[in-house]
């Protein structure tokens, strides 16, 4: 067990908090009395920590009035382009005020105006996301779907060269507990169609995780080496890339995925930043004697994987009515990964792609090496060959309408504490 | 040769011009005299109208205030999410302040402060684009491209069947006129690797067509009939989708291209209505007999192409030093398209994809049947192997650092007068 820091907001210090001051992860919320003001927020055991409001009254005094200015937005887009000091110095000052030392707001006056119940708020989507990009960085992942897709060549000749990657749509990505509705497409019975037009009947969630990128936007035409991509990753969420997967088979050859993924992508609101993440790093990725190596590029000796541990539950309809438990039926690693977020960064921007703060990166579905390991139900259920069980007895190919997916993520290390990201959830709507 | 609306703005009644007063194609500019504050103009002749100081002079008075207030923005997307009477509402007293009627401003004391030297000004992108689509819409480029790269199956099955289209990257979309850095990529030898890492050595241009969505956005979830699409179609722009060719051979495996294209896309920076286009719309697209029908929400009775001419030029910068005139590489027309622009919005829709207001949907290469209706040199030289010959004598099978690429489009039709999109420049700078 780890000794916590003292924190005196009340659940900050419950071994299984997700954010305990050693989190302090960054978010965008209405709050109940200021509804359509949308202000940077903190967690904090159960509560949440009002930015713009704590500006107000001068708590924030001490931090440059860049910082201060760009905590009063309605985004943490200003603020994520900061850069890496600037971030640390906001968390340093948030946590003093959390902290029963010096700078603490425990016996502040205004103490109750600032630190709100977190359960009553409206989260938000952390920033405007200009770009979205989800990569395709699993090794298991790659090799399972692929094997179903392309029985004989699983993997491409690139993908152990490149972190193979598509841009998504920005416009559906949505916060968390949003409803997903069920898209309608085309798809077919037999691989060169005809095609008919209607609801998905081979919906699938993909486990996956986001970077947000902060720090001032690369010019055009400008690379980002890959031993410097850290000063740009601001932070990370949990990303359910809802997936049609009948739509997918039949539209994706031959310029990718579209309509299968641009329906729906669900982020978790709370954005847990690198420093935060930075005891459950550990060198890597880990590769194979067989594996070719990496081009320089896409080298740095210090790279790393994020020991974030991840799990998928389902829950019914009925399941809820009845209050029977979600049903867990994936969890695997981050750290699972071929390709890191430092790769990824950096070939994205080799072209000289411009990379502004707020685009988000996605890791792709996270696998691992065994079946409960396996991030999507088309892996999961073998293309739907071995159906998983819910706790209401029925089985599961893929997700029916009422179907609750919730992922939830968390960090544990030797000698730290506990952190979590909190939930992404999305409950599946019939198609309309 | 038909007769022009009279308009006393110098060149707006020269038969080549593009602007005259009945195109008044939408822009954004920074003007000389106001640097660091963009505004909406509208291009007549050799001037350009300036939206805000107008407002400002009460020029506008008679619009509704909520076009005013979004005429008066530094960007076109409040003025696009308004919809289709507003658009016309704004373009008819546009034309009345232009025309020697009532409500011309050819007398009035502030002409000279609203009324500038188009060619003095900066233009920047009429639009924040959310989200920039890319489609694949022509048969003859499709039928080109998958030859070189699928000799068995030049067409998938899915082709004939939606428009088949794929998210790109929209931090990186230019105006014209900017210069375009070669990008570093992986590129290979042969199919199976390995990949070296440096510059593109088969640089690409690709002439293309792309419509702005204006209207308000259609909630999540909720899509667009194809018989209404008109109402979310606000303007048309050339569109130069530049592509790296031997990095898009190597990465486009499974998931479609991705650093191939991401590194710059260069717009013309007047967006010509579609009311303006109204003119030169033609019932289509007319399918072959043997082409299979088209599902019922890809379907409408009204559908339309639209003739744009569209020609691209290429000047060395030999060329441009001596003088000498540029090389015209391709003459081909936006009505040659298998799908619609109706058709790539409906399709895009379907799954319920949120569509925003700026959001820009493009219609990949435009190639006709002939050789010098191919839109991009990689159909054009035939892969490098039929390179063409420039002004200057030399040859080209890709371009080459200090290439000038200029796309222009123009509409022609008996009894109108011919409009024009301006240009869509672009010069190759070395790799950086």
């Amino acid at each position: 067990m780890t000794t916590r820091t003292r924190c005196w907001v009340p659940g900050a210090e419950r071994p299984e908090a997700d954010f305990p001051i050693e989190n302090l992860p960054w978010g965008v919320a209405e709050r109940p009395d200021r509804p359509g003001e949308p202000r940077i927020v903190v967690a904090i055991g159960d509560a949440a920590l009002d930015l713009a409001e704590a500006a107000g009254f001068g708590m924030l005094e001490g931090l440059a009035p860049r910082i201060v200015s760009a905590l009063r937005m309605p985004t943490l887009n200003a603020f994520m382009a900061l850069g890496r000091a600037d971030w640390s110095a906001a968390r340093a000052h948030v946590a003093s005020m959390l902290s029963s030392g010096a700078g603490g707001i425990e016996r502040h006056a205004r103490r109750d105006a600032v630190l709100l119940d977190r359960a009553a708020l409206s989260m938000r989507l952390p920033a405007e996301i200009g770009d979205y990009t989800d990569f395709y960085a699993s090794e298991h992942h790659a090799t399972n779907v692929g094997s179903m897709f392309r029985p004989n060549q699983p993997l491409m000749p690139n993908w152990k060269h490149l972190p193979v990657g598509y841009h998504g749509r920005s416009s559906t990505i949505v916060v968390e507990g949003t409803p997903v509705r069920r898209p309608h497409g085309q798809t077919v019975a037999s691989d060169d169609g005809p095609p008919s037009f209607g609801p998905s009947k081979l919906l699938d969630h993909e486990l996956e995780m986001g970077v947000f990128l902060g720090g001032p936007a690369n010019a055009l035409g400008e690379r980002i080496a890959v031993g410097r991509a850290d000063e740009r990753l601001f932070g990370c969420v949990i990303v359910n890339d809802w997936s049609a997967r009948d739509v997918q088979k039949w539209e994706y050859q031959p310029l990718g995925p579209f309509n299968a993924k641009n329906f729906c992508t669900s982020i978790s609101p709370w954005v847990v930043t690198l420093e935060a993440l930075r005891p459950y790093c550990r060198p890597g990725p880990v590769r194979g004697a067989a594996d070719p190596p990496v081009l320089d590029y896409l080298r740095r000796g210090d790279d790393y994987v994020v020991d974030v541990q991840l799990e998928v539950t389902i829950a019914s309809a009925g399941m809820r009515a009845a209050g029977t438990a979600p049903t867990r039926i994936s969890l695997g690693s981050f750290a699972d990964m071929y390709w890191t977020m430092s790769q990824m960064l950096a070939h994205h921007a080799s072209t000289g792609c411009v990379m502004r703060p707020g685009d988000l990166l996605a890791s792709g579905t996270i696998s691992g090496p065994t079946k409960e390991g396996r991030g999507c139900m088309l892996e999961r259920t073998w293309r739907g060959t071995e159906p998983v069980t819910l706790g209401d007895g029925t089985e599961r190919r893929f997700l029916q309408d009422g179907d609750e997916v919730t992922i939830t993520g968390w960090c544990e290390a030797a000698g730290h504490p506990r952190i979590g990201f909190g939930r992404c959830r999305g409950v599946v709507m019939p198609a309309a």
